[in-house]
């Protein structure tokens, strides 16, 4: 079976790396000539000269340009290739539907062959040169068809995912929108503003930050994020942004709310609640199943933390999410590690034996 | 020189054991005998009956007591120790102060000799089992004197606290709670509202939690935290908490009129400023001065990141900070290592020999 990728940029590239390792015949085209280069370099992705020749006899097309030019690529794609099935890769995907629609049907072509899809990885890195077919394992890959996509081209795509090591998670354009929109965009916006709001207020008062400790850290993080492709994804999906932010606003004001009555009750309920369904969280999709955190004292000096990680290696145990806290305003570190809870035992023997004092918190 | 202790919790041991190890003579009384006990079993720590014995002759007494209990319990000290300067370690300084100032003055006692503070250390753990004089190194000690607090009391104080290892800083009551508000009060509130929010559109949105990554998790990894203990610090920090919400909406509203008035300008500008404050936060405020952060793949399975931590061991570069992003995702973690800025192309050089590929964010 033969795919083909339309953009080789980071996450274009990625995935014809995970087809070649699935077994798959791989043909890719990029628009710059140098962007393609790289990734025809791979053993088993061969590059073509235009995208009529690259999609060509192909049971599959992953388009994975940016998403300003996915519906026009997605149209001439769909003329070009009339037995594939047709996929993109874009991060929102109700704006590319009704992209592709209107220039799909001013083509006269019909949509029943696109199905719309989010491989849900990414990576801080961008371009082809840092591409991986790891960067697909394991991943979340939302598979979002629309009203016209047929059965057999969602199945068709689905098997696609499934081969080359990610989940397909079937959800409709929208849901995946205002999904995203919520666990992602969202996160970034909270991000953000706090760190915005701390920044201010450091012009009037410039120990803030020096008080700010790992809460604080944690939280802003984020807001190191790139300003140009988050104002084009927050405006991209702007209706379901401006949705979560006035929910958010809403559920801050009722904890505001709940701390000016001085309703201690109040505020714990909201608090427990929180708690609950945030332990509920855990590191992998796919090991959420069962996880153990191990809290760790470690020294704050070369070689401490080399101490747990080392034993854990020679355990065999995988470390499946690790996080300092605390080190940030001392000469302590204390590390919480995340283990297939049933590793967990067995890590904290070992760690016990490298004369460390792990303490199970979950 | 004599200190006493009161209050033998986790925070009180571990400073009256940084005491013990800074060459102070340590008095100890707990109005709980099992928890004095534990206190009293280390070296140079002497437990005592009853508070007037602990504090007599002392220069200095240190109230560790839940913050309820402070200002009666610094009223009957200031009577039974005429000649020690009395500090507390409440985490809100406004509420302590008022508390203090009618206790004292309906016994008829001067304030002058009270200087409240707060050791910013802390930890997940509670109680003296837990306590040690390492959780006190290079903490942010806030000094927080009173309007009548005595230059000389204030300064017995500071000299103590750069004695045991922690770096005092002086505010007025009013700014430590104006500032604690805001990076560490409504960080917890942000992620707490965000959580509760993610959690109540999850019973509509089985899915949501299935998409969340890395970003969620960092955004959340606080709403874990205590409800009972958060709940008595937001009332008792109730105005500045609400101040800083309010702002914090306010924020979040610019923010949503910018991705509303479809302004892709105004939001990077948002963006832009909060990333520039964001890189200008590291680690820990004593290597402020000059870090270095690098980003460096690693495999997802046992031993990767033993790797990343033996190399720098081997080749003394202490790692100040260390965060795994994107893993959540896929079978492949990225690390951020935050290392000394002097120390930054040491490290690479030792990664890059193990085989590993790091680049500097920062």
């Amino acid at each position: 079976m033969t795919v083909a990728v339309v953009g080789t940029g980071l996450v274009g590239t990625s995935v014809a790396l995970a087809a070649v390792r699935g077994g798959f015949e791989v043909r890719a085209w990029d628009a710059d000539p140098a962007t393609l280069a790289i990734a025809a370099a791979h053993d088993g992705v061969t590059g073509c000269d235009d995208l009529a020749q690259a999609v060509a006899g192909s049971s599959l097309v992953i388009v994975a340009t940016p998403i300003a030019a996915i519906p026009a690529v997605v149209a001439e794609t769909l003329a070009a290739a009339p037995d594939a099935v047709v996929t993109d890769a874009g991060s929102i995907k109700g704006h590319v539907v009704a992209g592709a629609w209107s220039s799909a049907t001013s083509r006269g072509l019909s949509l029943e062959r696109f199905v719309p899809s989010h491989p849900m990885g990414g990576s801080e890195r961008s371009g082809p040169a840092h591409a991986s077919a790891a960067l697909i394992d394991g991943i979340v890959w939302a598979v979002t068809p629309t009203a016209v996509s047929t059965d057999a081209a969602i199945t068709r795509l689905e098997a696609f995912i499934t081969a080359v090591g990610a989940r397909p998670v079937r959800l409709t354009p929208e849901r995946h929108d205002r999904l995203v929109a919520m666990v992602s965009h969202l996160p970034q916006v909270a991000s953000t503003a706090l760190m915005s709001l701390a920044a201010t207020e450091e012009a009037d008062e410039p120990d803030i930050l020096l008080l700010a400790a790992g809460g604080f850290r944690d939280l802003t993080r984020l807001a190191a994020s790139s300003p140009g492709l988050w104002s084009e994804i927050l405006l991209a999906n702007r209706d379901e942004v401006i949705r979560a932010i006035d929910l958010y606003v809403g559920r801050l004001r009722r904890l505001r709310d709940e701390v000016g009555a001085r309703s201690g009750e109040g505020v714990e309920r909201i608090f427990r609640e929180a708690k609950g369904a945030r332990l509920g969280l855990t590191a992998k999709p796919q090991v959420r199943a069962g996880v153990a955190v191990l809290q760790v004292p470690i020294p704050d000096r070369p070689g401490g933390l080399a101490a747990v990680t080392i034993g854990l290696a020679e355990a065999g145990v995988n470390i499946e999410d690790l996080q300092i806290v605390h080190s940030p305003e001392g000469g302590r570190g204390l590390v919480h590690l995340t283990v297939a809870a049933d590793a967990a035992d067995g890590a904290a023997s070992v760690l016990a034996s490298h004369d460390l004092d792990p303490v199970r918190l979950a």
